[in-house]
């Protein structure tokens, strides 16, 4: 191996073409440390402190010494390996209930190494053959994708509206490629404030969604980590609520309702699954030896961790996360404020006004790409996320995400204003 | 999705026979709670309290303020998400180099969701085609074979010895698959104490073994979780030890050597890859793409807890676990000798004598399969694991594997009595 090993000879996702975008960024976030990044979809960094982890710790223990555990139990719990599925299935199904009205079994919950884990499960469980592919929203979010071509499962787009998904082209698709010979086994998406474009389905689209998944025998991989940071109050059900018909798998994630040091998510995967004999197990169950193959189980600390915020919170985040979901308002408000303010007058500038989450997407009337990123770091000191990172193809060229979650509303004014003066600078006739 | 999935439509890795078997004996473990187990291979209880936690989170988070980071940095730190590869590569390089005279970057280091995510991170990004396999010791760690199946990879079994693998067989059967086409990327084995053999690899062996890598044109992945336990202080150094043409990615875990419930492990790749344009980076670092899509970086409050147990340590583990060597050793000399009193009298029995780690494999006169391990835990209380769960073909169907590293000294010896009655009671003719 002195002469090293060819790069060529390692498999596709170690030169996955959105890590190696990702890469870029990161590389030019390094370079320029004190550009306003609008490229960071991070939480906000001021929620927590380090002695929260103590305090949780001691939550979770008082937890489980309640529920009758003895010391020796208690330390065997957190410190030994545990149960593939992992500890926290209670205490996230009592959260559905109660902020989601999602009604699961606790033995539905799969508790995994992040949101990214849970979705590597998925897809590994559910694509069997060559001929199994999925179906994802394009845009779309580049660890699923990456999950996917990790797997050798293809991904086939389904464009998104400013609606967020249409059914009845996830239908369309769906029939296309079952006329083609294969088989789609599920359709990902985000339908609240999707990451990268913050668009929402409305609530009939939902509805005829899970129609569309029953017609098309699909199963929908439903991911929401951003559902709790709406700009109102209004609700907005998840697929997972509506389901009658046990076509979601939901996907959720501690790292912005809690915080991403933990890497904490799950998976709720309710639906039943029939061996030849009959036998019926639940599909989360299945599952798990999957989980057991990626990380055997998820550290029962880490779980620990966010079991004391489940405590602290009575397992309603809606209620208990009222101080973030403020600030995530407030920020989203700024960054919408600040784009009309400085693009109002801007030919060829078009951007959406999402109904919450960390995104909005800006169309720009020049090519936003990373020759343009690198320029806008070094000359007017702010970054932003290329929509093209976003697609498998070439679409998003003349498009750009913002990210308002990781800032205080002055930068986030700032950061734009920069923005401003770059599209003017450089604007190009298409 | 009423009437349910159909199980196999499911990937295969969900029905892994390996898991299958497992799951029958945690059921079997889960109905018989009275009985011994010599089949549960976790490290003993008793070295660490959840109040260690607590200790430890504080006594790295005083690192890092040595380290200069400032409160707000630490929080970040330990609280934020963080570098894909870990933080951990400074004082796990300094680990390998004073317990295991192995020097490498720290950059050479990634930090994984215990060593379970390094063998996928590793078989993933090493095995590229259909054609691409590897090589694996057999009997096999099982969690190997599940990450190989997980991926799709074809894993070609190499016979142990009673010392180990051999390296002119390895050579042999690398040759074969390569003129049947295929090529062979990695062997895997665990040198020191096997899962699930016992077996060592000599030292002349280990030498060879990097020359036959170097022949055949082969990556070795040097699995390591036993390595200080042996029952003297003879050197037993690592493959990674000895590598000098960087043949091996060492593959390591902190679940014996700290606990089981941070889900830390690592692994170490210091080769080369070059691309087209011939630019360099390391193994490690190319690999990062595939931990970033598996669970985009392990928890740092995980790494944190594995840190401040490093600090404390020294980052010398032989020196500072001289109380877990010692158990150890006393506990794998009392299954050696409770072996001896109990079956040198009976026909047919055979035992090999392991110079170290937590297992040892008896051979007995009769079938072990699962229906004598369902008798042996009703009728005889004592539980064990059939060695044929470790074969990928029809071997191993007259042998068991005992484990000794959960259990006080006296269980041992009953445990092993009991299994003596049993073996006495059903042998039956070859």
């Amino acid at each position: 191996m002195r002469d090293g090993l060819a790069r060529e000879d390692l498999h596709a996702s170690v030169s996955d073409p959105a890590s190696a975008s990702m890469n870029f960024l990161n590389e030019v976030s390094a370079r320029f440390p004190d550009a306003i990044s609008l490229a960071a979809g991070r939480p906000y960094e001021g929620f927590h402190g380090t002695d929260d982890l103590h305090r949780y710790l001691r939550t979770y223990l008082a937890h489980l010494e309640r529920l009758g555990l003895d010391p020796e139990q208690r330390q065997r719990h957190l410190l030994q390996y545990g149960r593939t599925n992992g500890h926290l299935g209670p205490l996230i199904a009592r959260m559905l209930a109660q902020d989601e009205g999602i009604e699961v079994p606790e033995q539905a919950v799969m508790v995994t190494t992040g949101a990214q884990e849970a979705m590597v499960v998925a897809l590994r469980g559910l694509c069997a053959g060559p001929g199994d592919v999925v179906l994802a929203v394009e845009p779309c979010y580049v660890g699923f994708t990456g999950a996917a071509r990790l797997l050798g499962i293809e991904v086939v787009p389904v464009p998104e509206t400013a609606d967020g998904l249409d059914p009845e082209t996830v239908l369309a698709v769906a029939r296309a490629v079952r006329a083609g010979g294969r088989r789609p086994r599920a359709l990902y998406l985000v339908p609240n404030f999707a990451n990268p474009s913050g668009a929402s389905m409305p609530v009939p689209a939902r509805r005829r969604l899970l129609e569309v998944a029953a017609e098309a025998d699909l199963l929908v991989l439903e991911d929401d980590p951003y559902g709790l940071f709406g700009l109102d109050d209004e609700p907005r059900p998840a697929l997972k609520a509506l389901d009658t018909g046990q076509r979601v798998v939901y996907l959720g994630s501690f790292a912005k309702s809690c915080f991403p040091g933990a890497r904490i998510g799950f998976l709720v995967a309710d639906q039943s699954v029939i061996d030849r004999q009959g036998r019926r197990t639940l599909l989360a169950e299945e599952l798990s030896t999957v989980k057991s193959l990626l990380t055997v189980n998820t550290s029962p600390v880490a779980q620990a961790l966010v079991g004391g915020f489940l405590i602290e919170s009575g397992c309603s985040l809606r209620t208990a996360l009222q101080e973030k979901t403020r600030f995530y308002r407030r920020n989203l408000r700024t960054l919408l404020t600040a784009l009309e303010q400085s693009f109002a007058d801007q030919p060829g500038v078009r951007w959406n006004a999402p109904d919450g989450g960390f995104f909005a997407v800006v169309e720009v009337p020049l090519t936003a790409d990373e020759g343009l990123l690198e320029i806008s770091g070094r000359d007017y000191g702010v970054l932003w996320t290329p929509m093209s990172f976003f697609h498998a193809g070439d679409g998003g060229r003349r498009a750009l995400r913002l990210s308002c979650s990781a800032l205080e509303p002055a930068q986030i004014e700032e950061g734009v204003r920069r923005l401003a003066q770059l599209v003017r600078d450089r604007a190009e006739p298409r």
